[in-house]
């Protein structure tokens, strides 16, 4: 075993360059920053920037709402991962958000937001996210910024390659990272991967006024890995590429094994053939056990529902859905141009940039212009030189991924030598490169995914730190660059931290978002079953041994704030609305020792936390968000009496016992 | 019950101007922003901030380290909550760091940060940090920022006045929120407040080279509500200064019963005596079940103790051991100017910053200069004017914190009028007024609580940001605003977003820091019991169902990355061993459908993710950060079977099996 890593040295050289990254010294940096950096990126006290940019997490499991040109965090979203600080995942009414087939999953790993998109552009509705270990797709609602619908991909092992929209958000797209066995009733051996092992693209429908989403299909594919996709628009807008890499179906040390091949895969898939299919009634329903959790912003409640069954298709049984095109060497990114004739892959191993035309493709298949040896499952694999339209040479090392901006050009990250570079789309000449720090992955301009671009900036999403910040001991910030794309030259503004890896972000003009912003639920629209309208309804019942504490908070006081009867053995519901009907003033609440974390509660909305007290005592309770002058005094106390006390149960606040029903 | 929010209305008009500050409009803000602010906090590409700044999360149970001036958050510290992005909370090895007498409580409300201080002055070695809800005090090391000790109060409800430090750490010391029954065997009515209700303040001696914290007595105080607190300094360091609020002993609508009188108490304890004493024997050790957690840097876990007694001692029991001063209306600040020669109360509901002189305070002792009406408990009270060295006038609404500068002068914030107020400490003459946005509750000068603080700077800490940011639905971010007090007039520079609530921050030279990092843990200093020390180490071991798999990560590869013999029923844990030895080099580990967080693993580290697979089915799973060109491909496959299955315990990488032990 102790040669593993040598022999990885020997195989891949260029690699090594990803640890040499310390030749970069930070000071050039600073010497490349344009003088007025500091003016551009600056936003001045009470001002606003001009770009929402949402970053996924990666590790974090979240989505971070920034500002730009600022690098400001406005909101870390939680998405896949359970986020104390506002009781998401721990409220009776957020652990349903993170139910799966596998039971409760507190984290993912959340790798590429997607903005909704009415004709090829971000429209500001709705961000879609990936869970890459326990797969999943996650939609959050730009107007509340909150998570409203998770759904578990089945017959999936990592979720990379997802979640990807068409042209008018019909579909989110995911296919799989890790191949697995599709016949989950059959225990075989992993080295039996070739043999059982295949892939399964998820094409999921998207609901066009609410944005719900339902697993319309899966593609039995390839037992590749998929990396990344996206979707044609315009001219290509019926189709899907998707990158793979381990074309060589390694299943063991596939830092060597699967490193093999001078060329893996783009695969092309005609989705709208494979909606007409579907609409034919072709595929077959197959059992398949997946969550799907929705918020509902009524009763301000998850429900997670257990699906049974998926509609699969193979796509060995229909020719011309799906085809495959040699690509250099491990590639990550399969970005679409705005005119949606060229599709650009980066083979992270490879020499040059590929740039594909959609045009020859369609020819080539025309032709049926294919090469001898087929794909996996007898897929047939188009020519590469009938469907290039030509190389980007020598572009740098590790090409990664790539975006566009508004004036013909596109940007490519290079993960190896750790810098951006710039060419032209027409004539694939580079143009200019700027180095980043360090290490590179995706990279993202605002809009880069559009038919028209916003452009302006391209950031830089870079996978290592090390001394570009103040040290923070073992652990390091994640970081992010911004650069600005105007000029011919690309500038450098910024470098500001991220939460979590910033794995991929996408950007928007800040308009699209805030002309529809929620600042308050409607108390009268709140149909949540333990609410209380006024603080007159605030009360305390007891069935059994479950107690429902139906509390009420408006600054600057919980109601009730005294209650008693309490006993050993109960589990107790605290139901906490907040009557507050303005902007910015959430309630929180605690109590001593509960086993969960604290409730924050925007005006007019209920949530509940369960607390099993576990002794006699009296225990205080508070509002955690500091909401008024008068905050420190927003406290209670409730008495836990031994179980076999005879204390009825009482409450109130002040002198006035509450109403009771 | 209708009737209470008109009724604090009418009491307390003084307080509508807190929820009135939208006629603060964000263009004035503009208008007062130094034109060259842009410059002052913009640090460039790879250029370090000044000073790091230490924020407690409030809410969100978390430590944040910011750069300064730039505001860019460098790390989030997990101390009192979960962390799915890291594992902290999730691995088998941190989860006793938040265990407590009540159990696992994965969340706490984190309010004040407390640097260590030799000599009076920060030293850069740890930072205190108090939970509020379930009462614990944390330390953090600076130079690996991560929690090392958390221990839980007994005898106290909501430990709020906490954590302060004396002169040289000698101790950390809290005082409760929620006083409450001393008797805990008792189980006694929420009314028999007066009679029942204790406060009860902890001195933890730290341990003066390994900073490791022992409760080393309580002094049970009389039953108000504590809520901030410091240690004197130079001439006063023997003595600790706490303020108080509902002295009117209120135990139900505290908004309205709370704030009934016009004076509270800051109350004096001659902490040197109390330490005298229990050296002398006095006090009784009391049953009292409290955990204390501690993290091994060399096993790399952290273990959990419950203790079963402390200390007390009553403070009616030994005169001379703590004085009461009347003091303006609900004190929020207790505030110690860099001499130690005056301590300075803000009350929030007082017109006047009074002013306290510890001569005078030592004199009015001599004297027994006492009000007729003693305080609870029989505790003397001095007379307002014999303590008395003047009062700030009309200073603003709300008075809530003061810290102080190197050149003379006070800040204090003002929670309802929405400003910081600069005035001299030697006269009491307010100097400069700047509004904040909006209501600040605590600020922050850099070393604001040293013999001779740093300045520069004051950090206001607000509670509410309303129009600051672009928005972000119902829930928005937190903010802190920095300016600059290095002239005679402050001057605005930024608004920067925070992560939970800014409750409280201190700030330290980056350099007290810097010099102490360290990079990477050692391989060879790793005494997990799990841990492998190189590849050919690794192996899976199965004790009945217990499954060990001892695993290694290193550029680009997990070993084993094959597994098979699991069968259902089986509880697995993966040991990960990041085998690098360089800085910036985590490894992770995350196994889809696990019902925990990922782990992210240092170099030279070993952590446990604990898996029960849900069924049989070959699991992918894979190294979360990413860490080379190749990480994409660090991965490997897990087999279960069924639990009837006969398959062995194998594993593997590429070709050759790993040694077996």
């Amino acid at each position: 075993m102790k040669s593993i890593t040598n022999l990885s040295k020997v195989l891949l050289p260029a690699i090594l360059a990803s640890v040499a990254f310390t030749a970069c010294k930070p000071g050039k940096a600073v010497d490349s920053v344009d003088g007025d950096a500091s003016k551009k990126v600056y936003v001045a006290p009470g001002k606003y920037d001009e770009l929402y940019m949402f970053a996924s997490g990666g590790f974090s499991g979240q989505v971070a709402a920034y500002g730009l040109p600022s690098g400001r965090l406005l909101k870390v979203i939680p998405v896949f991962s359970q986020n104390a600080e506002n009781g998401y995942g721990y409220s009776e009414e957020t652990k349903p958000m993170l139910n799966t087939s596998h039971g409760f999953v507190p984290w993912d790993d959340a790798h590429h937001t997607q903005l909704s998109k009415t004709n090829g552009q971000d429209d500001g509705r709705w961000l879609f996210i990936n869970g890459n270990n326990t797969p999943r797709i996650a939609r959050i609602n730009l107007s509340t910024f909150k998570t409203e619908e998770i759904i578990e991909l089945p017959n999936v092992g990592g979720n990379h390659a997802s979640p990807y929209c068409t042209e008018n958000t019909e579909y989110i797209v995911g296919n799989t990272r890790f191949s697995i066995p599709m016949d989950a009733t059959q225990d075989v051996p992993i080295d039996s991967y070739k043999e059982n092992f295949k892939g399964a693209a998820t094409f999921i429908k998207v609901d066009k006024e609410k944005g719900t989403m339902n697993v319309a299909f899966q593609l039995i594919v390839p037992g590749y890995n998929y990396d990344l996709a996206r979707a044609g628009k315009g001219v290509s807008k019926d189709w899907m590429f998707f990158s793979t890499y381990n074309s060589e179906q390694a299943n063991t040390l596939l830092e060597v094994n699967a490193s093999q091949r001078d060329k893996d895969f783009i695969m092309a898939v005609n989705w709208k053939k494979a909606e007409a299919l579907v609409a034919q009634g072709k595929g077959k329903r197959v059992p398949a056990k997946y969550a799907h959790n929705v918020w509902d912003e009524k009763t301000h409640s998850a429900t997670s529902t257990m699906m049974k069954d998926v509609l699969m298709l193979n796509v060995q049984d229909y020719p011309g859905l799906v085809y495959y095109i040699p690509c250099p060497k491990s590639p990550h990114g399969a970005d679409v141009s705005p005119d949606g004739e060229f599709f650009v892959a980066s083979g992270k191993l490879a020499a040059v940039i590929p740039v594909f035309s959609f045009k020859k493709m369609l020819a080539a298949i025309e032709k049926q212009d294919f090469e001898d040896q087929r794909a996996d499952m007898g897929i047939p694999v188009l020519k590469y030189a009938s469907v290039l339209e030509g190389e980007v040479e020598k572009p740098g090392l590790g090409p990664l991924h790539t975006e566009f901006d508004d004036q013909g050009y596109a940007y490519t990250s290079m993960f190896v030598s750790s810098e951006i570079v710039k060419w032209k789309v027409s004539t694939r000449e580079i143009i200019d490169r700027i180095p980043t720090y360090y290490s590179i992955g995706h990279l993202s301009v605002p809009g880069g995914d559009n038919k028209k671009p916003y452009g302006k900036y391209v950031v830089a999403l870079n996978k290592i730190t090390k001394d570009r910040y103040l040290p923070t001991g073992p652990e390091l910030t994640q970081s992010a660059q911004l650069i600005d794309i105007t000029g011919n030259k690309m500038k450098l503004l910024l470098d500001f931290p991220t939460i979590g890896e910033p794995h991929y972000a996408q950007s928007i003009a800040a308009d699209l978002i805030t002309k529809n912003q929620v600042k308050f639920f409607k108390l009268e629209e709140n149909h949540h079953p333990y609410a209380v309208k006024s603080e007159k309804d605030t009360r305390v019942v007891r069935k059994g041994n479950r107690v429902d504490v139906y509390m009420s908070a408006i600054r600057s006081h919980l109601a009730p704030d005294n209650i008693e009867g309490i006993k050993l053995g109960d589990e107790v519901y605290f139901h906490l609305t907040n009557l507050e009907q303005d902007w910015d003033v959430p309630h929180g609440f605690a109590v001593k020792g509960a086993n969960t974390a604290e409730l924050l509660v925007m005006p007019g909305e209920t949530a509940t936390l369960k607390w099993t007290p576990d002794r006699s005592a009296i225990f205080p309770f508070y509002c955690t968000d500091f909401c008024s002058a008068l905050h420190q005094e927003m406290a209670g106390y409730v008495r836990v009496s031994p179980a076999n006390s005879n204390v009825p149960i009482s409450y109130k606040i002040g002198n006035n016992p509450l109403a009771k029903k």
